[in-house]
C-alpha cells in the first residue's frame, strides 16, 4: 500500500501557522517534508506557550513528523546546501512576506528556471499582487476585513472573533489544494506551477451564505449570535448543567421537537406556525424552550430529541471535545510519540480518512531545531550519488 | 495552457452546502462537474433565500458552471442512466447520510469492484466508522461537538457560532484535498480510492491552539471576544466610526503603536512593560487605547498605523469586504454570467491563483434542473462509441 505521496519531496521555509498546517497535511498524504529553520531560534512558534517541560505544546501539535535542518540563507554555504536539497525537492513552500525570496534570490522566476520541475507554494496575507500585496498580516486582520467578524457574535453586539484561527488555516488549506493540483499537472506536463495564496482571499471565498444575502438584498448581515440567521429553532439552549443545540430544520423536525418537550401546544400555536413565524417570534420561543430545557441536564434533553428524530449535539469545551466517543473512533486524537526524555504531546488525527493512507496509532515526535541535519546530508549525497542528473 | 483536472469527469451527487463547495473547486482546477439531483426539486438549495426573480442566489453562488441532469436512482432506466456516467466517470462524490449509498446499491463495494480505477468522495456529519457513524448533522451541530463555538463569542459570554459555516466548508475543502491526493495515487496505480471525511472530524483539526492549551495545562480555553488569548493589544478598537483591529505582536510594535497614538508614555508605564503585563491589564489598557482612538476616523488610525509599521486593519462588514480594493485586484468577486432573461448573481473568484489556471472576469451560469440532460446524453454516446471498452 503507497501513500499519495510516497517518494515526493517538500522543502518547507514556513513558519508559525498557515504554512505548517498545510506542510502537516502534505506529510500525512505521505510526503517526507524538510523544515528548513533560521539557526539559533527556529520557526517562532517554539517558544510560543504553553510548555512542558520546557518545549511548545503548541510547536510540536503542528510540526509532528517533519524534519529539521536550520540554514542561514544569506550565508554562501548555507546556500549551497539549500540548493543542493531544491535539486532533490519536488515542491519548496513559504510564507515570508511578498518580495522576501526575490531577495534571497530564489523567487520563482529564478527557481523555475534552475528547477522547472518544482512546484512553489506560497501563502501570505493579502497575496502576490494587487495594492496591498507587500503588507504583512495577522490571522485577526484577514478575519477582520474579510467580513467574518462582522457576523460573529452577539446579536446587536461587537464584533468577536472566531476562537480558531480561520484566517491562517483555511488559506493554509488552499495551499494544500493548490499543491495537489500542481502535482496533477506535473503528472501530465513535466512542469512545475508556482501557488499563491492569500489569506485574505481564502477568507471571502467562505462567505457563500454572507455573499449571497449582501449582494441580493443590498443589506449586508450582521452577527446573529449562537442561531440560524434564517431557521427557527435553530440555535444553542440551556439545559440545567449547560448548552445544547436544537436544529431544527423544518415543520416536520419542528412539530417532533414540540412533542420531545412535552409541549405539543407549541406545534398547534399560530404564532410558530411555519419557519417565517417562528423567526418572527424567535426570541420568544427560544424563551419558551428554555423554560423547559433549563429543568433538565442535557444529557437527558439529546436523548429525548434523538429518540424523537431532532438534530441535536452539546456544545462542548475542548476538554470535552477531545473525549467525545465520536471523535476518539474515528482516530482523531493522537499522542505526539517522544524520543528518550521528551514530553508528551497531543495532537489531532488526520481528517482525511482514505484507501491507502494508514491510520497511526500516534504521531512521530516533532523535530528538534537541526536535528536531522546529519541524517538530511546523508540523504542528499545517496540521491546526487545515484541520480546524478537526473533532474 | 491546461488546467490541472483537464478531462477530469466528475458525478456529483451532493446537495447542500459541503459537497457543492468541493465540487465547486474542483472545477475551478478544470474538471467537468455533473450535478445529478432528484427529479422535481434538485438540489435543496435551489429553494434557499434570498432570491433574485424567482432564482436562489445561494444555490447560483455554489454552483456556477456545472452541469445538471436529474435522475431517480430508484427508477431502472435512470439507474441505467446513471451507471454510464459512472462508467465515464473519474470521481463521485455524495453527501447523503451513511449507508444511502448501499441502499441503492452503489456503496464503495459494489461501486469499486465494477469501476475499479473510480474516486469515491464521501462527506458526511460524522464519517462512515464509528459509534454515530449513521446520524445526520448540521453545521451548527458538529461546530457545537467540536468545541469552536466555547471559544467563541464575548469573555464570560454565550458560546456563539461562527458567522460563516465553517463546519460545512472546512469538511469540503478537505474532500477536496482527498479527491486530489486520490487522483494522484490513481496516477501511479491506476487504482481508485474511497474518501470518508466527516464534518465533525474536520472541526477537530482546525483548533491547534485550543487543542495545544487544553492538553498541556488541563484546562480548556473560553471565548476572549475580539483578543487574541495570550497577545496584547490584540483585539478590535473602536474609533469615531467602526472598530478596526491592531495586532500589535511584540514589544518593539508596542513601541511604535504608543508613538502612533501620540502617548508615548505607555510604552513607558511598568503596568505594559511586557507581553505579560499588559495580558494583565488588558481591559485598562484597552480603555486608555480607545479614549484615544474613538475621537477620529478609522481611515485616520489605520493611515497613522500603518505608517509606524503597526499591523491594523478595519473590521469590514460583507459589503465593505466585496468592495476592498485587494480583494477586487485579486478578482475575487465575479459577476455570474447569465444566458438571456436569467438574473445576475454574485459568487466569490477562485482562491487558489495557479500557474495553469486562467482568472475569468465572470463565473459561468448555474445549471438550471437537468437542463443539460440532452447533452449529457450526447456526450455519453460519443465518449461509449469512442472507446466502447475503455473501462
Amino acid at each position: 500500500m503507497h501513500a499519495p505521496l510516497d517518494g515526493i519531496v517538500v522543502i518547507d521555509l514556513t513558519h508559525v501557522l498557515a504554512g505548517p498546517y498545510a506542510s502537516t497535511q502534505l506529510a500525512d498524504f505521505g510526503a517526507t517534508v524538510i523544515k528548513v529553520e533560521r539557526p539559533g531560534s527556529g520557526d517562532d512558534t517554539r517558544a510560543f506557550p504553553p510548555f512542558k517541560d520546557g518545549e511548545s505544546a503548541y510547536f510540536a501539535a503542528l510540526n509532528h513528523g517533519k524534519k529539521s535542518i536550520a540554514l542561514d540563507l544569506k550565508s554562501q554555504a548555507d546556500r549551497a546546501v539549500f540548493e543542493r536539497l531544491l535539486g532533490q525537492a519536488d515542491v519548496i513552500l513559504e510564507n515570508f512576506r511578498p518580495g522576501a525570496m526575490e531577495g534571497l534570490g530564489y523567487g520563482w522566476a529564478e527557481l523555475s528556471a534552475r528547477f522547472p520541475s518544482l512546484i512553489y507554494g506560497a501563502v501570505s496575507g493579502f497575496g502576490h499582487t494587487g495594492p496591498e500585496a507587500g503588507k504583512p498580516a495577522y490571522d485577526m486582520v484577514v478575519q477582520a476585513r474579510g467580513g467574518v467578524m462582522s457576523i460573529t457574535g452577539e446579536e446587536g453586539g461587537s464584533p468577536v472573533r472566531v476562537g480558531a484561527s480561520i484566517g491562517d488555516i483555511v488559506a493554509g488549506m488552499y495551499l494544500v489544494q493548490g499543491v495537489l493540483a500542481a502535482l496533477l499537472a506535473r503528472d501530465r506536463t513535466g512542469k512545475g506551477a508556482k501557488v499563491d495564496i492569500s489569506m485574505l482571499d481564502a477568507q471571502i471565498v467562505i462567505q457563500e451564505h454572507a455573499i449571497a444575502i449582501t449582494t441580493a438584498t443590498g443589506k449586508p448581515p450582521g452577527p446573529t449570535g449562537a442561531r440560524h440567521p434564517t431557521i427557527t429553532p435553530f440555535s444553542t439552549y440551556r439545559a440545567s448543567d449547560g448548552f445544547f443545540v436544537i436544529a431544527a430544520g423544518n415543520d416536520a423536525i419542528f412539530a417532533r421537537l414540540c412533542a420531545a418537550l412535552g409541549q405539543p401546544e407549541l406545534a398547534a400555536d399560530p404564532r410558530f406556525a411555519t419557519n417565517a413565524d417562528r423567526c418572527e417570534n424567535v426570541h420568544l420561543l427560544k424563551r419558551l424552550i428554555e423554560m423547559v430545557t433549563l429543568t433538565l441536564p442535557r444529557s437527558h434533553w439529546i436523548e429525548t430529541l434523538e429518540a424523537h428524530g431532532v438534530p441535536t449535539g452539546r456544545v462542548q469545551n475542548m476538554a470535552e471535545a477531545l473525549a467525545d466517543p465520536q471523535v476518539l473512533a474515528r482516530n482523531m486524537v493522537l499522542p505526539v510519540s517522544a524520543p528518550e526524555g521528551r514530553p508528551t504531546f497531543v495532537a489531532a488525527g488526520n481528517p482525511v480518512k482514505m484507501t491507502g493512507i494508514a491510520e497511526p496509532s500516534a504521531r512521530k515526535p516533532s523535530p528538534s531545531l537541526d536535528g536531522d541535519r546529519d541524517a538530511i546530508l546523508r540523504w542528499l549525497s545517496e540521491r546526487e550519488f545515484r541520480a546524478p542528473d537526473a533532474r
